[in-house]
């Protein structure tokens, strides 16, 4: 029962910002929660370890960061539609958009990428509004 | 302080999960929790509501879902990094590689696919050890 009423309210608050027009959900900045979703390609893959470590937590104790998730590929069946080829993820949930925004601009945020972008090969970034 | 210990509660988890190596974690199916990140790319962004509304909501109703998100793009700043291109997400969390594996094959997973798959052009997929 707990997961039924967790999913219900899940979808409850996540369909209303879905309906909306993106451009009412611009106007509603303050209360458009969302999900930052990154994806890392090292250079070297064996810099896994030294990455998640040191460098992915910087990320998450950034001041606006709602809830932070760091991940790695899980070993899921191959399919044509599954991208196992990233080496690190972070899940980062923001309670606002404005959240989102000043998180880009967190020194924190900004001693991360001056160290540690040389690590990375290519990163992809999805902003959910949920 | 709450936004703190849930935040290392958090990574403390997922660090255990993002060490461990690949073939570890496939010896541990039923402890690794993960997430199934999914994308939507639709044929007429104008399904978008009627896909989140009726298609979607069959995902989140799948028997070993933990926890089920749908989303929409977040109208953050335009940046290189950043895929604003697709129309629907859903974020599943499991908690067990296992959990994730049955979802695929759960009746109303496949109805949906039947019903609702004419509806996409594109699905991506992330697979998440956390």
């Amino acid at each position: 029962m707990n997961k039924r009423r967790n999913f219900i309210k899940t979808v409850t608050a996540a369909s209303a910002a879905a309906f909306l027009p993106i451009t009412s959900i611009s106007k509603d900045m303050k209360n458009q929660k969302m999900i930052h979703q990154v994806f890392f390609w090292l250079h070297d893959k064996n810099d896994t370890e030294e990455f998640l470590s040191k460098a992915v937590p910087m990320l998450g104790q950034c001041k606006t960061v709602g809830n932070f998730i760091p991940g790695t590929p899980a070993p899921t069946e191959a399919r044509d539609v599954v991208d196992h080829s990233w080496h690190v993820s972070c899940t980062l949930f923001f309670d606002s958009l404005e959240d989102q925004a000043a998180y880009q601009v967190d020194p924190l945020h900004l001693e991360f990428i001056e160290k540690y972008s040389s690590m990375w090969k290519t990163v992809k970034v999805y902003d959910i509004a949920i």
